[in-house]
């Protein structure tokens, strides 16, 4: 690839992403997209209307950028929660590192790489972007020294600014927890595998239990049920009973203070139990209810301080590991309910199988990966199909094939990854929907790196590039000889996926196209969004992690990637930022449990850069870079090794100091006997389906309007009353 | 090598095992060899001298393997703890799958591989042992379904007894806990990492943190001491005090009741603060004293309930994981005080010094086991020193240079081994003996099986040994290929290092030398043994457990080798029996936290055979048994992996069941008054040397006469009082 192609490629990318932006600043002001642009706010019931015509409508403007811009980080925090924050983060500490690296590498490496001896120079627009690389240095150059040092320089930084994100990250989570309202998860353990008796049931083996083993802790206990066919029918009934209530107008559609959408997961389906329809039900078929629904050996178990929840949650209950297993509960909107009844006997061997499966789907998925390869060397294109010679022939048409194609077929073929890897995920057995989406992350950002990065190295069959790891010890040198040949690849790839996918995402084409063939096909002029979603951190964290990994390998070998790349990071800090504020929805979160990987995966990248400048300095027969390599290989080793001793504990298990203190603080308030009845009603699940629980609530909502607005409260100690619990706050307000 | 020349090296095995054996029942019988043969008897005083002038004495006899024989169960637990059982089912268990093995191995393995048609047959005697082997099964035989056959029953058989054996092994560890007498260890948990604090002192702080967030559990704490030089001089002058004592008369010497030898450890310690010079000192040096001994950041924590201290022992204490880290304390016994003030922050990276030191040494071992491996090659040995071909051309000594000497220079070469491990695993930092020698314990074993095995298999130069792993993909047929041809080796190992470390193992021949150094040439009457030893899991475990790898990795190649196997099975199982009931002493133990380590490593034993299965049928080219393989794998990785599941946490935490229950008990009954009382001393630490202490504790001997002899206790219940806190027990009575 020439430069020019590189150049044409930048230059159509520049002007799709700035045609999309400017589109975008124009779509988001007309009133018919508010559900699409302004999910968030229209959820917290705090959009207002514009007034309908005027000027300004159709004119692009960078507000929104102004806007992102100026929000602060602990805006973001009340809006967002702590996993939206750690999510900017990446992109902040992206931008830091990628600036000293473009800086480190513009000035030190690329005139090493281009004053180099192996390519014969051309005019600049025609230069190769391979004499910008590092296979323009000879064997045994002495400027090697150059590269070692730009390697020392990109490590020693990344390390620092890693360990202050994962202090601070670490420190927010901490506060996080200490600053939240009572959450009814902390005071909760969800018991699986409770021994079955023939002579009593679940709920009473629990309750024995407990009274016997924690007394002075225990409070009550819940169990999950599962429910058959004839309460599936039931419900089914229900439903349609209340169709007909709407069609003969007794009812109001408007969209409720907290809707569940795609997820299934019903916060405030306990309110179904004391409203009227319910209320009726449970006295005229309350027993035959009861003898349908069927107890799972599974509880959530309420305990009277946050204390007595975590130490029941960490110690090894029975004798039998395998039975009475206790962890913290996740929140109530966080729950993943259909995955409590599964026994948990069967839990280690789904997680084996599902691994499994998903390496299955890494490898399988080569296929259109090896076509898109396919379609990068033209040669090979005009030998297979000689009927596209006379196309391929012509110039433009060509730079656009090896510039830009091979990324939109990756990126489309891509779409599908995701949804695979939840539904694996889930399949997995996870207790909570951050849990599941987290296991999801995992999976997902294993096959990008894997099917963007390694298979594109090493191009072929399957079989030919599980063979480079048979031999352990020529890895490096495989890879330092084989990334610099993709540069091309991997520069329209950033120019491509990266600034592509963010005008995609700012765009959010799929639910415009929705909204419009609702509003202007089906003439629906209902503005209540249809499933506003939570933020996809199983889709954008492996994207934009992938492009840190993509950086720090290419830093020393292709230091001309580093300023598009710095590009895409800038343009995803806005993007972001402004998706949060305005799109998503956090129904639930982590607190910040993903930037374990985050870190581990930087980790890894930096790691790997080094083995891949091993690999270079081998090649090029500089034993004194390699010597000089080694050292910084094994600190990088020990500086993991020491933030998982230092950090990571904070992000498995809550500290039992911070957890007695809240207590205190709550039992010097008085304020436990309030916590303890809500409690009882935090993790009701029933089995009813979407549309008649988000009926139900919108029949609640007009006195829910007291529930504040997210974005007026103050940040710190009344975040977890909109984020965590949320469907609480109404029932109490409800009372 | 033929089986003429096996023949010869069984034959001069046998017969040296059999003068040794016969040796040691005469040696064992003469009143002066008491200290080293009766070394436990002797320490629990329960030794009757005998007749000192009889024939009998100077006949051998089998006495002593029938006693061995006769013992139970329940008394080895008694008598050696959990410990000392958990070995010998290790010794059970290979006797009864090496049993099943060689039937089905020599029943249908041997046939098909001696009636194969790869090697001209020779008169019996001079047939070479490689026909005996896999490389007589010609290319794509049809009979290799008799080896994946004998795969399938020795993979089955094999874990249907380690389950067994795992299940039953973790009852037993369940009921050693559930029916010990209180040990203080249950109440007292370890803190390490105490943040310092300048305005107050480690112990203000302790107690501070304590009755802040543990007020309901907490008792008392003590803080870990670490002397000073001016200590040191203090405990000399004593000592020369002491010794001066004794010098004038005042001084009895006899053999006391607990005796630290060895190993350091001060079980009685407590005795010498209650003793007359003590409380002098106490009260003439006393302000001095407290100067002088600085305080580290570590404490003993003591708590009122055992699950008190359970909790605190696993919950996360602060917000920062590196300080306040609680553990469980180990037994009084089996502190490894030295240990105690390393700053925690260290720990890491101590032990990842040390795993790399240990790797550094395993790789610098290999220069004389190289030597070794010249050794069994005598047309090499004949080139290198011309002057020995004469010698080495007579039939006799050529059979015993290549089936004997190789095996001796190993085996000696081997006494260093474990030492050095011991001492990395001290640096490494643990805070038990028993987990020292748990760890010292892995360290050995890895190294036995990698100089062992495949450095014998792989014979070479480090780098070419290590360029067998570098190719993944061709390890199996490597190894299939390799380890047939080094039959000759492992047979001659398992003959003359198995079978001889037996005997020397039961003749104790370093104690010996001593014992008889000291009363025929120094002319000391003293019978008190010097340095009554524990067992040295350390050495013993990984011997065994590396004839068991053997065993498993040959069973299909070289079936031949399976009956020696047995024999020395059968008879480590007598000799290993003999020396617990007569020789060691079980100062401390770790209540079978060895199994997991046997059980991993079986398993690992079975994987490897089935990859050499797997590289031995891609050999002969016979896809269907590969295929058949390969299911066999996964399940027995899958069976690992629920095995760990099911039974590791149990090694790993104590159950809060079992723990309250005890509590429980004990609160009934009253006891928890004595026990809080008992606590208080049971953690006391002194600086003084060996001498001293074993001097003031036979000035209390006489009065310790009411103590129990542990053979006579009735196993159960009162176990614990002998094997964990016999000192406890002990100034008990005194008081």
């Amino acid at each position: 690839m020439e430069l020019s192609a590189l150049l044409t490629s930048a230059g159509i990318n520049t002007a799709i992403c700035t045609i999309l932006l400017s589109l975008y600043s124009i779509l988001r002001k007309q009133p018919s997209n508010v559900s699409v642009y302004f999910g968030r706010r229209l959820a917290s019931g705090r959009y207002r209307q514009k007034d309908p015509f005027s000027l300004e409508r159709f004119v692009p403007s960078p507000s929104w950028i102004l806007k992102a811009w100026e929000t602060t980080e602990e805006e973001l925090l009340t809006i967002g929660g702590l996993d939206a924050v750690a999510f900017l983060r990446i992109i902040v500490f992206s931008i830091r590192i990628f600036s000293i690296s473009a800086v480190v590498c513009c000035f030190i490496v690329l005139p090493v790489n281009y004053y180099g001896k192996m390519i014969h120079h051309q005019h600049i627009p025609r230069e190769s972007l391979e004499a910008f690389t590092i296979l323009n240095v000879p064997e045994g150059s002495k400027w090697l020294w150059c590269h070692c040092l730009a390697l020392y320089i990109i490590t020693c930084a990344a390390c620092i600014l890693l360990y202050l994100e994962y202090k601070s990250i670490a420190k927010m989570r901490l506060d996080h927890i200490d600053g939240s309202p009572p959450k009814p998860s902390h005071f909760t353990v969800l018991v699986r595998a409770i021994p079955w008796n023939p002579d009593e049931s679940y709920s009473d083996s629990v309750e024995k239990f407990f009274t016997d083993y924690h007394a002075s802790g225990y409070l009550s206990h819940q169990m999950v049920q599962r429910s058959g066919t004839v309460q599936k029918l039931m419900s089914d009934a229900e439903k349609m009973c209340r169709i007909f209530k709407a069609a003969t107008g007794e009812h109001s559609c408007r969209q409720g203070l907290m809707r569940c959408g795609f997820c299934g997961g019903p916060p405030n389906s306990f309110k179904i139990l004391s409203s009227e329809p319910d209320s009726v039900r449970g006295k005229s078929l309350g027993d035959l209810d009861l003898a349908r629904r069927k107890e799972c050996a599974a509880a959530f178990v309420f305990f009277k301080t946050r204390y007595a929840a975590v130490v029941a949650s960490q110690v090894l209950q029975s004798s039998n590991p395998m039975s009475w297993v206790t962890d913290m509960a996740p929140d109530p909107h966080d729950v993943y309910w259909s995955n409590l009844w599964i026994p948990y006997g069967q839990l280690w061997i789904r997680k084996i199988a599902t691994l499994m499966a998903a390496i299955a789907f890494m490898l399988v998925f080569l296929i259109p990966v090896t076509v898109v390869q396919g379609l990068t060397q033209l040669e090979q294109l005009q030998q297979t199909f000689p009927f596209l010679r006379g196309i391929l022939k012509k110039k433009y048409f060509s730079q656009l094939v090896t510039g830009y194609l091979p990324s939109v077929i990756l990126i489309l073929a891509f779409y599908a990854v995701p949804p695979t890897m939840m539904l694996f995920s889930a399949a997995e057995g996870c207790i909570s929907r951050s849990g599941r989406k987290k296991s999801a992350c995992c999976k997902v950002l294993y096959f990008t790196i894997w099917n963007v990065f390694f298979v594109n190295v090493f191009t072929g069959s399957v079989i030919r590039q599980l063979r480079v790891f048979s031999s352990v010890k020529d890895i490096p040198a495989q890879l330092a000889n084989a990334i610099p040949l993709q540069t091309s690849f991997f520069m329209t790839y950033v120019l491509s996926s990266g600034w592509a996918s963010l005008s995609c995402e700012v765009m959010q084409l799929f639910p415009l196209l929705c909204n419009v063939i609702k509003k202007w096909i089906l003439r629906i002029k209902d503005d209540s969004p249809e499933g506003t979603m939570s933020f996809p951190y199983h889709t954008e964290m492996p994207r934009v992690l992938l492009f840190g990994f993509l950086g720090f390998t290419c830093s020393i070998l292709v230091p001309l990637m580093l300023p598009f790349l710095l590009v895409y990071f800038v343009l995803a800090y806005f993007v972001y930022r402004n998706q949060i504020l305005n799109v998503y929805v956090s129904k639930y979160e982590s607190g910040g449990q993903f930037w374990p990987i985050v870190h581990n995966t930087t980790i890894f990248s930096l790691v790997f850069m080094q083995v891949i400048a091993l690999g270079v300095f081998g090649l090029r027969k500089s034993p004194v870079a390699s010597g000089f390599t080694i050292p910084l290989f094994i600190g990088t080793l020990l500086f993991y090794e020491y933030c998982r001793q230092r950090f990571l504990p904070i992000f498995r298990n809550h500290a039992a100091e911070i957890l007695i203190k809240m207590d205190r603080r709550d039992e010097q308030s008085g304020k436990m006997e309030e916590i303890y009845q809500q409690l009882r009603s935090a993790y009701t699940h029933t089995e009813t389906c979407n549309d008649s629980r988000r009926s139900e609530i919108s029949n609640h909502h007009e006195k829910a309007d007291s529930i504040p607005d997210p974005e007026h409260v103050k940040p710190g100690k009344k975040l977890g009353q909109i984020i965590g619990i949320g469907s609480w706050a109404v029932h109490h307000s409800l009372e």
